[in-house]
């Protein structure tokens, strides 16, 4: 016998496997449509059963950010990983060659130390480790800062045993049309001037949920890294990427205190919702009132300012909440709960929680 | 043989118990001066080794903020428990009623939902739940809003099965010295009207670290509830509160890209640091260098800007940052590493974290 939601236990997260499909089957249509490939990053759900269900709906593989993440991913079987990451240091290059005999593997580098790290660590190896130069295309991240200077790279990578160069990688900035083409434009140089040298540049790796819809308007770009796109959440209802329909992650919370008029405080706080605010007002979108403000959290509470809205809950109403950001949400919880619309279907570990090294 | 800091994998959470231990002995030691009972907030450190050591010191209990971490507590030894917190909903007062018969348990509650609710659950029992009534003086969460609100309520209590009223609990505002000759005299004057009808008002709990050297400026107050003060954080640091050195937390993290002259890219981002701001620059204290400012977060990376800098860090370098709000920091790790001075002394798993039901 299933449960409903109006017996779980809050806060709680909850997670809506009909919509998460139905966001992977729409954003794999979109990549078959102008031949890009999908390698989705599992930073959002974390859950190996969804990056098994993004794989089959036709993905080339996954993306992870932490070797640690990869790990529980090819514990589960998953066998074709990008790591986005520069890996520093002996112990975690030993693990990344223990994880390359397991799976499909390739990794990126913006700098000499850590190229000179993983030839280190892969030298003694028959197939050489395919490695993408990060490129900083706006973001202010990581990645190297001109298109001469990846190529330089690309020429250090093939002058190291154990390892090659593959290609190119960017996590672009914010997504606006203008993005896209400067995107563009600044790996086609690198690209141009890596050829020009000789050297093949099969892959052009990039990312992003909010630009995901755009992402052919960058046709230098080889394959695409989406993450958030499998939940959503409210920071790309308020980008105009998705509606509230498309949010697959809620949090489900119980008003606990109304102490005045206009204020009610609810059982989640940023323990569940976390202080992400990504530039919005609030920590999140209610969706039996969205006029009512998350004005405040602390660890264990929420605050609702009702000020704005004539909505007035009582204690023990219940609140279903999508967060502003549903990736770090995700990193909060021991197991989220699986639905198919209201039915609660089970307990869904999130296996690679917390997994930061 | 034991380890040292170097070889540890990053990022990581540190913890100095000798500086913890200090912490506690100095604030136990005000607290038996100025004759206050102190009950500790194990939100911050969510370890019972840690919360058992506070009772060692002299505390006459625990507080938590939610059954599953009472839980915790309780399996682990510690006998006496206050729970700051509206207990909603009939499954968590059955949760609440075996623990009650576990340990010396008391509970707040600020509303007649939550009153009908406990002693429903707790109708039947030889010995009845004390029951603290939560007073908002000042700091706009939870709490009724005026004293003759909390006399109210007080009647209330003792008008039903199974709990009694014992006193009053408040989470003050920031700890300003007006602050806390406005909460003395809030209660003050709420239990004057309590005990002016008969009833008996033993017990007046005051919390925060912030304000703790000043609890003495509340002399209604019968015993203070701090937290934070156990690791000490930056928030505490710039309310001159504590210094670096009375930081027992830090998060460990490794430069991994030098992207250009003035930015340097850590592997610690909001997975570790997580994003609590509580009105400061910058995510937290670089101890290598205090004017490089944490100036971004994403999940797996810190950006440092050094612009205002002239300290030049390596890819491969370490830094250890005391992070602005360390209690959601503990909340992110499953273990951190005990440390006494520079001796690793072992992994301590942080058995309360994301207890939030």
């Amino acid at each position: 016998m299933t449960k409903t939601i109006d017996e779980l236990e809050t806060p709680c997260v909850l997670v809506d496997f009909d919509i998460a499909e139905a966001n992977i089957d729409r954003f794999q249509s979109y990549c078959d449509e102008v031949d890009l490939k999908s390698r989705p990053h599992i930073k959002t759900h974390k859950i190996p059963k969804l990056a098994a269900r993004q794989a089959a709906a036709g993905g080339v593989g996954i993306t992870c950010q932490k070797i640690s993440e990869a790990e529980v991913m090819v514990d589960a079987g998953i066998d074709d990983i990008l790591i986005t990451y520069n890996i520093v240091g002996k112990p975690k290059v030993a693990k990344l060659r223990a994880l390359a005999d397991r799976c499909t593997l390739s990794v990126v580098a913006d700098n000499d130390v850590v190229i000179k790290g993983l030839s280190e660590g892969f030298a003694d190896r028959a197939v050489p480790l395919p490695v993408l130069v990060e490129c900083d295309t706006g973001a202010g991240r990581c990645g190297v800062q001109t298109p001469e200077r990846a190529a330089s790279l690309a020429r250090m990578i093939n002058g190291f045993p154990g390892i090659r160069f593959e290609g190119l990688m960017t996590y672009p900035a914010s997504g606006t049309l203008e993005d896209q083409h400067v995107v563009n434009d600044w790996l086609r140089r690198a690209k141009d001037i890596i050829e020009a040298e000789g050297l093949a540049c099969t892959r052009v790796s990039s990312g992003g949920s909010p630009n995901m819809w755009r992402a052919h308007e960058s046709p230098v770009v080889t394959e695409h890294r989406a993450g958030t796109y499998v939940y959503n959440d409210r920071s790309l209802m308020e980008k105009g990427v998705c509606d509230a329909s498309d949010c697959a992650l809620t949090v489900l919370a119980t008003i606990i205190s109304c102490p005045t008029d206009s204020r009610a405080i609810i059982d989640a706080g940023s323990k569940v919702l976390t202080s992400d605010l990504l530039g919005l007002q609030g920590y999140g979108y209610v969706y039996e009132a969205p006029d009512a403000q998350i004005s405040e959290l602390s660890e264990e509470h929420g605050t609702l300012d009702l000020s704005a809205s004539n909505w007035r809950p009582a204690v023990g109403d219940r609140v279903r909440i999508i967060p502003n950001h549903c990736c770090v949400v995700s990193n909060t919880a021991d197991t989220v709960w699986e639905l198919r619309g209201d039915e609660v279907i089970g307990a869904e570990p999130v296996a690679a929680r917390g997994k930061v090294l």
